[in-house]
């Protein structure tokens, strides 16, 4: 089991759409944590070029994130009230928006492919693969870990096969990663407690860990590893936008919104997730497709208004610091707080 | 400090409205942890009533929630067209619709009464107490604690003098303690995380902690002690309603409205909070008059569709046991999962 060995219980999150690097995964996974690349947005061909660079400069193990599809298009007459209401923010930019539709993000050929490259650990967002995917990565010597936010998506994912579970808590940036249905988040805490029963695979716990007190927290709560993301976005490693980076380091609230891409995910507040969250459908990846050219634009212009500002509600953690640095600093401040409590609990 | 001196770091929740009781306190106490006596929705004079009976069977410290009175009654136009949308309820539960009216609790006259009884804490929730009150608490020899659910609202508290600071995450069952406007509440570990910096005043971590892992994990993120209200529901001391023991007992979602009080609260989800929790207003307590003949209606048929089942994320994790040995095992447990992930991490 991979998280035995590692040095440090630091994963890093999958970080999809820009801020993955190889550079920033290699930091990571050398700092003695398992650095992880972001299959999602990329074709197969490139992923395992990913792979092969990641391999060319470093011999630890490493992981790669996949999204699992959506289980069918969403009906277009449900997402194009909102294609219309976008239409202005277009005209603003001086950008066309983008065509609405459902892809699957190169899955076949992304599982080909992992399976060949047979990477260390293979993770999963957005869905539970079937078990026959599952079986087909462990045939090929993978670990599979599932995303998961809700005991009951637990239980479908142990169902699955996989060997780990990533639980991902209300306070994560990004995408949420639930697919059984969500009513009501789960706090990170509350969410490991409610998974105590279940341990027959271990848990790596994500959501707003930006301090060592944060993942000794949840290292204490049950977790073998913490899987960080928002602390690594400043590092000069990540391929994070100037603008996001900007907004980071500033105390400034998150929220859960559907504005930007038609599926849940939590970022910095700001004027597109206020003016449009309210009337955003649930129709992903179509609405990311539509507002992707906004969204670029506004990385390019600097327009923090427009911009997906993924962010966990810790932000303002994050140091603009090496990764191995950060990665080194956190495990010390985890073991250092759980020390701490220990001994004071005796 | 009265928090070095408790043998287990485990705080009872208020749990004010039918739940708290002398006894529960008092076994909490005397299970070497701190009880609390709801103040809310009593007069002075059954407080200090409830003081003295407590005095009268322990000599271990204890605490006193309070309610902060609200800074303004609520414009009748806004939960006008509320109140009318209960009728309906009403009729059906053969009950009439209680006044809606704003009161402060008897704030002046349990100010006077806390001083004069010179009770170990005092806490607040709903508000951040006047300087002015906070400082004569304390030179009656009161440790004031302060209930906070954002890093603004603890500098707020610190400000007026609070001695410790009640950090109440997402998670958390019943009211949500926020004063200074919460437009994203955080989770536990997050919000933790974030008060970092600011520790200086001790840490007591609330909202979904009813395991001894989920409170090692809030030790381990720099809390001093947890209070624990939903694990205690179940306890043959708790004056909790049969009906909200036998909901509180299964797996079931919870969500955060306004439907029954006005206030934003977690409870398990219901009819009654489905039906009407995207109208409720932001009035309290004037929502909360109205719908208690209802909800006192409910409680006595046994009707867990109209009673408002206050519960933390983590509610099917507390036990029907005396509250004592929920305390020492909650206790218990922490300091294993402590020294569990402690020895890991070495």
């Amino acid at each position: 089991m991979i998280l035995d060995d590692l040095d440090i219980p630091i994963v890093l999150a999958p970080l999809a759409g820009g801020p993955a690097t190889v550079e920033l995964a290699r930091a990571v996974s050398e700092a003695g944590g398992l650095g992880f690349l972001a299959a999602g947005y990329r074709t197969a061909a490139d992923m395992a070029e990913q792979v092969r660079s990641f391999r060319a400069v470093s011999r630890r193990p490493f992981g790669v994130n996949v999204f699992t599809p959506p289980p069918a298009a969403a009906d277009p007459q449900s997402y194009a009230p909102y294609v219309e209401r976008l239409g202005e923010e277009a005209t603003r930019a001086g950008v066309p928006l983008g065509e609405p539709r459902c892809d699957d993000d190169d899955w076949d050929a992304k599982l080909d492919a992992l399976a060949e490259l047979a990477v260390p650990v293979v993770s999963f967002v957005f869905g539970c693969p079937p078990a026959g995917v599952v079986a087909r990565l462990r045939a090929s010597g993978i670990a599979v870990w599932i995303t998961i936010t809700t005991p009951a998506e637990a239980g479908q994912a142990l169902a699955a096969g996989a060997d780990a579970l990533v639980v991902q808590g209300y306070e994560a940036g990004g995408h949420r990663a639930s697919f059984a249905g969500e009513e009501a988040p789960y706090g990170l805490l509350a969410l490991l407690q409610l998974l105590d029963a279940q341990q027959r695979a271990p848990l790596v716990a994500a959501g707003g860990l930006a301090s060592g007190r944060g993942i000794a927290g949840a290292l204490a709560a049950g977790a073998r590893a913490a899987q960080v993301g928002t602390a690594f976005l400043r590092c000069p490693e990540a391929g994070t936008a100037e603008v996001h980076r900007a907004a980071l380091a500033e105390p400034a609230p998150t929220a859960i919104t559907r504005a930007f891409t038609g599926k849940p995910a939590r970022g910095i507040v700001n004027r597109f997730m206020r003016e449009h969250g309210d009337a955003a459908p649930a129709a992903y990846p179509e609405i990311h497709h539509v507002t992707a050219p906004l969204r670029q634009a506004g990385r390019r212009r600097g327009d923090a208004n427009v911009v997906n500002l993924w962010a966990g509600q810790t932000h303002e953690l994050a140091a603009a610091q090496p990764a191995a640095a950060v990665a080194r600093r956190l495990a010390g401040e985890a073991r250092d707080a759980l020390r701490r409590a220990s001994g004071r609990a005796v």
